[in-house]
């Protein structure tokens, strides 16, 4: 292992020189000038794309971005292209959505390298994006809204399309971009008169932002389809500081739908107020028994298990640029949690998050009731160590620990006289952590070509701070993972207002184009 | 006073042998036959009222529920009936809600009584509703759905209506139930040949559940029209041992809302969570540090101000039944707070409950997001002594002795980079507590009269849980009220699944009917 990290940090070091040693620039300035040719055609099947409602549940349109991926591959000559199914959901006469499967194959290639991005989309609640947006009608603006940016037409066929220019809509970034980055990429390369230096496969999932309850089964299902020696998955954002990253594991996640019971009745606040229990104020003491001011998880040993990382992962931490103060101005907050940590480090400890919280209604429609319930949703991270059951039995106990009886159900007569605390805490599907050793050769070649499409330093991430099933490709495939990042990190992924900037879906295409040619 | 308070002693303990010396029950039973002869009729009547759409903000819809309301007035021969308006709401183009007023001139009457309802009714949330209901179809149940109820058909002409029915719908309690009880009774008297005792005065609000805004002005610019020796409120629930109730004074009441603020974007609860400040679990830490376990308020100062209890008020909550165990159970919920106080001693006192909370989404769209903001609307209820402002001051400096920046507007980018913690707290209008002394000679009489309509001991209660804004009364017409109410207590008043049931409006017209021929 010592020579392993050693070596490491010296390809750290050398990593400027590496894109200059090797021939990648051409690729990436063929790809470019082929890019700037079609930006309009380009754009134009990606808008199409982004119109498509894409929610894992939607199984209507869920088809309907499969078929339309599935023509964008047929379109650039990819073989084999096919749906992967992993049959009807249990419990229901659904059919689970599908993942979309292509395969190029090149002559003489000694490896394979699949590239992984996922065509669904987080839910949308249309009425809280931006007026003059909606999630599946994609929108320009000359700017982020956030930093005073307008709505603008889209761009006529003989408009030179600014790069600071912004789409908005669900899936922009996460993860359509995906989508697009790949199939663009192969794209620019098979019109350039390039060759990838690996085998190709395409692997699109349908249901990531659902948790990915199938993908196991269509992993396995399809093991001997799937071989390859990496894949690399296209999906979230590029460094805050607008550097590209390479990054070697994900944080597991599982989600928690905690729900409080108290009256059966809404009540007249006046009437019974102070004398009936109150849901919301009950869920207020439950959170705030959970963490600290400063954001410590005061859940007995809620960071136990964690695997330590090596030095080498140490060694990049400290390497990636210090942006916490610039992304605090933009994000507009005086104090981060965290007790003075700063975000790279806390992002390798499990963490503990409220998603949403309700009870009955607040602005135009709240009214002088007692509430009946109280829900909030929290999602646990989980890091190297970490695994999600036992990490969410923790919360469980803590909740008893509070005084509450805890049921997965709606509460029956009898439970509801005998406990004065209530909760019905569900959802507790989830996955762990996963991370590729960064000194495997294969690791650094993806890094040599990601820094070879690049003017500037990219950032090297042990671990990213979001989650993704990866551990997945190891249990069945056994093969590592590697993550690439391609929108501005102010992309509001998994909110209203998703957007992705032009200049990153233009590097992005370079960015794949180079590890499709890595050597 | 020491007089007054043993004539009262005196009063209570002779109350049933009241109720034989005089001959009300004549009254009562002619129009309780009158009503069995024309419940379809009247019920027929009620129902279209019940499906105008009522929200005060409704501009359009609250004057055809005005014009229905003077139609029904006109038909049952009360005269100058008209609108009384207070003219164009500040900063907006819409005229406020107007109050209905018609009056009866009795001829050597010696007095005059107003009696009071109101027409607009609290804002809905359709999809909160029970399946099969909207809030503005009225419709029959046959028994409350919380005890198992089903949905029934309309009654045809010629059925029997089962007076344990109920009827589903926005303000078929609160407070078109009192519009209801007080026409029907007035043409129950007239079509049986009886005469009212006083002169009688009618005053329909429309804008009661948005906190009455223009109620004082109402009064103050009809002042002479407005002069009367008594105003008997329509509005409020029977007691909820099923016994009707004479209620001597409301609690006041005041709203704030509470939004705090922390990113200006939606965060990816993965790259940022316990990291970036969570609004949601800032809310729970704020709102946990206003009250303890037992719901005792922990704002400095928040008990005080408070005006004593008279011994005749002591006295009369002594007599109150206690049903506190049959409601909790009926409720399902093992333990109220207070401390083990009753609820009409809690009532007494000052409170502060959270009607509703919101932070993104739970559900079907909950996201893996770090919300930007968190809400909580408060309402603070006031007894005989509290001042609105100063009670919500007390609330405010509480906040700030939080930690908290606030604000009454959305924050700058000054303010968000300058304090850790930002709320901006709104809404603060509201009124104060009333109390009319319950040894006055006319509020015997009510007592009285409503006694003499019912076979039942009656509840005598010296300060409502609820609110309404009766010190208007006082202030602009320095005319005592006393507070009558007619359905049942479990009718979900303020909240979805608003009901009442049939022979709480049949009481109604009987109670109503008694207090308009009281000697």
């Amino acid at each position: 292992m010592k020579k392993h990290e050693l070596l490491f940090v010296f390809i750290l070091l050398i990593n400027p020189v590496f894109s200059q040693d090797l021939p990648k620039n051409e690729v990436v300035e063929k790809v470019r000038n082929y890019r700037k040719a079609n930006e309009h055609a380009l754009l134009k099947e990606y808008l199409a794309l982004l119109s498509m409602p894409n929610i894992a549940t939607d199984s209507l349109h869920i088809r309907k971005n499969a078929a339309f991926i599935m023509e964008m591959m047929k379109k650039r000559g990819i073989g084999k292209v096919q749906l992967l199914e992993a049959g009807v959901i249990a419990d229901s006469e659904f059919a689970a959505p599908p993942a979309i499967y292509g395969e190029v194959n090149v002559p003489n290639a000694q490896r394979t390298i699949i590239f992984y991005a996922h065509y669904d989309g987080q839910p949308v609640n249309p009425l809280q994006w931006a007026s003059g947006l909606e999630p599946f009608k994609p929108t320009f603006t000359d700017n982020s809204l956030d930093k005073g940016g307008k709505i603008i037409p889209q761009p006529k066929e003989n408009e030179v399309i600014n790069p600071e220019w912004r789409i908005y809509g669900r899936s922009t970034s996460d993860d359509k971009g995906g989508v697009f980055a790949i199939l663009s990429a192969y794209e620019a390369l098979v019109k350039s008169g390039l060759k990838p230096t690996a085998n190709l496969k395409f692997f699109f999932e349908g249901e990531e932002e659902a948790g990915s309850p199938h993908l196991g089964k269509i992993l396995d299902k399809h093991k001997n389809l799937l071989q390859s020696d990496l894949w690399i998955i296209l999906d979230g954002p590029v460094h805050q500081s607008g550097q590209k990253q390479v990054v070697f594991g994900v944080r597991g996640d599982v989600n928690m739908s905690i729900k409080i019971f108290a009256s059966k009745r809404p009540l007249h606040s006046g009437h019974y107020g102070n004398w009936a229990p109150n849901p919301a104020m009950q869920m207020a003491r439950l959170l705030t028994s959970m963490k600290d001011e400063n954001g410590k998880v005061l859940i007995d040993g809620f960071y136990d298990d964690v695997t330590p990382l090596t030095e080498s992962e140490k060694q990049a931490l400290a390497k990636i640029p210090f942006v916490d103060e610039e992304i605090r101005t933009d994000l507009g907050f005086a104090k981060p949690e965290g007790s003075g940590k700063s975000l790279v480090e806390l992002i390798n400890l499990p963490s503990l998050n409220i998603n949403g919280m309700q009870s009955a209604n607040v602005g135009a429609m709240a009214a002088n009731v007692i509430p009946t319930t109280a829900t909030a949703v929290l999602d646990l991270r989980l890091v190297k160590g970490n695994d999600y059951a036992r990490q969410v039995e923790k919360v469980v106990n803590h909740i008893r620990k509070q005084g509450y009886y805890v049921t997965e159900n709606e509460p029956t007569d009898e439970e509801r006289a005998k406990y004065p605390l209530l909760a019905r805490v569900t959802g507790k599907s989830g996955y762990n952590a996963q991370r590729t050793p960064m000194d495997l050769p294969i690791a650094q070649q993806v890094v040599r070509a990601v820094q070879s499409s690049s003017s500037e330093p990219i950032v090297l991430l042990p671990t990213s701070g979001g989650s993704l099933p990866l551990f997945l490709f190891e249990k069945y495939l056994n093969t590592p993972t590697i993550t690439v990042g391609i929108p501005n990190h102010d992309n509001n992924q998994h909110a209203e207002n998703e957007n992705i900037k032009i200049r990153n879906l233009w590097n992005g295409i370079e960015t794949v184009a180079a590890m499709m040619t890595m050597r």
